[in-house]
């Protein structure tokens, strides 16, 4: 039997934690004098009681987590913040339904950007911050659990990452608490520096924060329903595709960055090969856009970078509507979107390091196959990928496949025409936001689509952020029976 | 540099096989009294003589080939038999473009069954006849290949296969050849108890001999435009289903049971799933039939039995347009199209042992996440499986979906609608025949679509016949190099 009760302590903290910040729009609604403060204050107070509740009945229950609870604590946490986040959506002006509520908190947490919401412009200030805080809050999140849980759980071919974070012999920062605390530090920074430079190039304050914290997420809440498009500057857009670019890369690399050691991220495998897809995207979409839409080659240069950036790292914000660029949006959106950036990153989708194992295990096969008798490993890094990395990478492919296919088909039987059943099934996967045709594409939204829907796009969102194993693992028999 | 004159030798003796194939409908279009048969002597004589000149021109130029030349050898063949298959539907009274008569062609060698030609029931004998020689062929080609060249060549874990049919202590028959001979003997027997059943439940002797020889090749070509509906004979659909489910057994354990030896066959891993899956999806599939669409039960066990069976091993064959069941068939074409029967069989798909081996490896990693310093070894038919099969066939997967999307976006540019450009690309990677839809669905043909998109699926079929390995193996640079 699993014992639970440590990991209701680490939930009830994180609710506390969630609690807390629902504090932030509250102020901000009451500086304003908008009636939603009493909104996010109730809703402060109901989850702060629940967080507390948890967190002093179950304190100090056990000093150390065993793998099943690591596994069930995380799954646990990204369930209960979204049900809790979702409160102030529910009992705002807006009054949305809880099902439309919990997918937009589900959307923000995850860092998808998918939104249920229309009339952005006109929404409180409280529940737009409210919006950006849950994805900067994601974010960070995702960051912490991809250096410091994920590889300890083995998903996917995390467990490579182990490896460069503690086993170097030169680790700068010997234990997961103090990484945490330093790559909060940056993403602070990071939030920040973003922050000052929208402000600069001529964003209001209240935009500049609520666009940076969704741009270090990744996430692409915007606070206009026109999304970047809103502000129709190409400074604004220039700023955002390089912090996209900057959040998609790992944040341990970041830090060796920072402190003087550019060189480890610069020889990184992993950094090189997404930096070089980026670019060689960005061109190769300015080449199309101004070869068969008339672009001007510094429209098209502008047009692309920002929305492959947007797309490629899961972002989902929009300049303007790719889709009207006709039928190679569709196959650019479909083709980038599962990509993603780094691991270790805020970005989303399968990443980078996955298909550059995935080659390398190609490599490997077909040298096989050519020399039986030769022995090949394949390598990433430098190193020798261990034989359990490849198959766990390879079950990867294969099970996000299969979730998608199975997503899209479930999807397409509450009644939505394939194009929304598959770009949705996707975007949810991926964690991008927007997906492609009228109905779900960047210039619609999600409101429209079945109760249903949603409920299977939230279930999608979150499996796709845990990268799958996380929660798939906990639906197998001997994961209970052990 | 590659010897290619071993190849050139092995491709005219094929050639000169297909030529003489071409003697038989030449003869029968003679009897009937038909213009045609000229046409197939000349396409016979032109065959011939090309291959004639191979031959002779390269004769014991080498006595073995090496892997590489395996490997371009293959694929040559898959390509040049077709090529000249093509002659007679070109010069015929049908008069088909090339596109079209190398699309028929194409289809018939590798068992796919997706047609270009509507008015099959007024069609001349002899080329419908040639149809179903050119699935025969294609279905003891694939056989004998999948039994001696593609363990050989490593291709998607069928190494698998080399160790069960050699390196048993008890081999029953020692030498490749000898294999090959006792399987022709099997497959001959096979379609002559399958034509006299045919025959004795009411089909004419030629419908009968052309049926026998595309159900034992689960090609799925028919002499009718209403395939197998045409006939609307309970028995008739039984004994298909029968010959069709046997015909997707490995040919090597049906040798063993006819040799007396029941047991190999019977508790083989494979065949186990494989017939546990054709029970599951008959009750499945009737049950739903009876629940949701008005069905008596025993048109219900008709109707699924008949149609889940065609289109699991890739034959093709319909007996009623089951589009007409509504969603339910578009999940239903997708979900079992691409499984396929067993290894060393005439069916088409992925196979259900890489599944088998995917799910065994799915095992071994979960199990090591939760016990990450245990050892788990993933088994086959009780033998732990070697890492480099695991690794091969989880590939398989990956290069499967991936060229699949290829191909679907590829056809989708040629202008074909979303529904068309999926299970188009799916029926010609699986090789089952008809698709999904009005335009290619089983009461559609293939004529309709552009030239372009013939091509495309042309190379579909050939790429899933081949295992995809075979031909993609040979785009690699280091194919080359070594």
């Amino acid at each position: 039997m699993v014992d639970f009760r440590p990991i209701l302590f680490v939930n009830g903290l994180l609710l506390l934690m969630i609690g807390g910040a629902m504090l932030v729009p509250a102020a901000v609604d009451l500086i304003f004098g908008n009636p939603d403060s009493i909104v996010f204050f109730a809703s402060a107070l109901l989850t702060l009681f629940v967080g507390g509740n948890l967190a002093i009945a179950y304190r100090l229950s056990s000093d150390h987590l065993t793998l099943k609870q690591a596994f069930i604590m995380t799954t646990l946490a990204w369930i209960l913040i979204p049900a809790f986040g979702a409160l102030p959506f529910v009992f705002s002006e807006l009054s949305l339904s809880y099902t439309d509520a919990f997918f937009e908190a589900m959307s923000g947490i995850t860092t998808t950007g998918s939104t249920v919401i229309s009339g952005l412009d006109s929404a409180p200030p409280g529940l737009l911050l409210w919006r950006s805080i849950l994805q900067w809050l994601g974010g960070i999140g995702i960051v912490v659990m991809a250096v410091s849980v994920l590889p300890m759980l083995q998903v996917g071919g995390m467990q490579l990452f182990k490896i460069e974070a503690y086993g170097t012999p030169d680790k700068i920062l010997p234990r997961a608490a103090q990484i945490a605390g330093a790559i909060t530090t940056l993403y602070l920074l990071l939030t920040l520096a973003c922050m000052i430079a929208l402000w600069s190039a001529g964003m209001t304050a209240f935009d500049a924060v609520a666009h940076a914290m969704t741009t270090i997420a990744t996430g692409g809440y915007s606070t206009h329903d026109a999304s970047i498009g809103f502000f129709n500057d190409p400074r604004i857009e220039t700023i955002i595709t390089i912090f996209m670019v900057l959040a998609s890369l790992p944040f341990i690399l970041l830090l060796y960055t920072l402190r003087g050691r550019p060189n480890i991220m610069l020889r990184d495998q992993q950094v090189q090969f997404f930096l070089a897809l980026v670019l060689f995207l960005i061109i190769a979409t300015s080449a199309w856009l101004i070869s068969f839409k008339d672009f001007t080659p510094l429209d098209a240069l502008r047009g692309a970078s920002f929305n492959v950036v947007s797309i490629l790292t899961g972002t989902g914000y929009a300049s303007t509507n790719y889709n009207a660029w006709g039928a190679f949006s569709t196959t650019l959106f479909f083709s980038v979107m599962f990509i993603g950036g780094c691991a270790g990153s805020t970005s989303c989708g399968i990443k980078v390091f996955r298909f550059q194992v995935l080659f390398a295990a190609m490599g490997q096969v077909l040298n096989q196959i050519l020399r039986p008798n030769g022995v090949f490993l394949a390598r990433y890094n430098g190193k020798p990928i261990p034989e359990s990395v490849i198959t766990s990478v390879l079950s990867f492919f294969v099970f996000f496949v299969l979730v998608f296919m199975l997503l899209a088909m479930a999807l397409a039987a509450t009644g939505l025409d394939a194009e929304t059943a598959l770009s949705g099934a996707g975007t949810a996967l991926a964690n991008v936001g927007p997906g492609v045709g009228d109905t779900i594409g960047p210039a619609g939204n999600f409101q429209s689509l079945p109760d249903m829907a949603k409920w299977l796009l939230s279930i999608g969102m979150l499996l796709g952020r845990l990268e799958l194993f996380t929660i798939l693992l906990l639906f197998t028999p001997r994961f209970w029976r052990a």
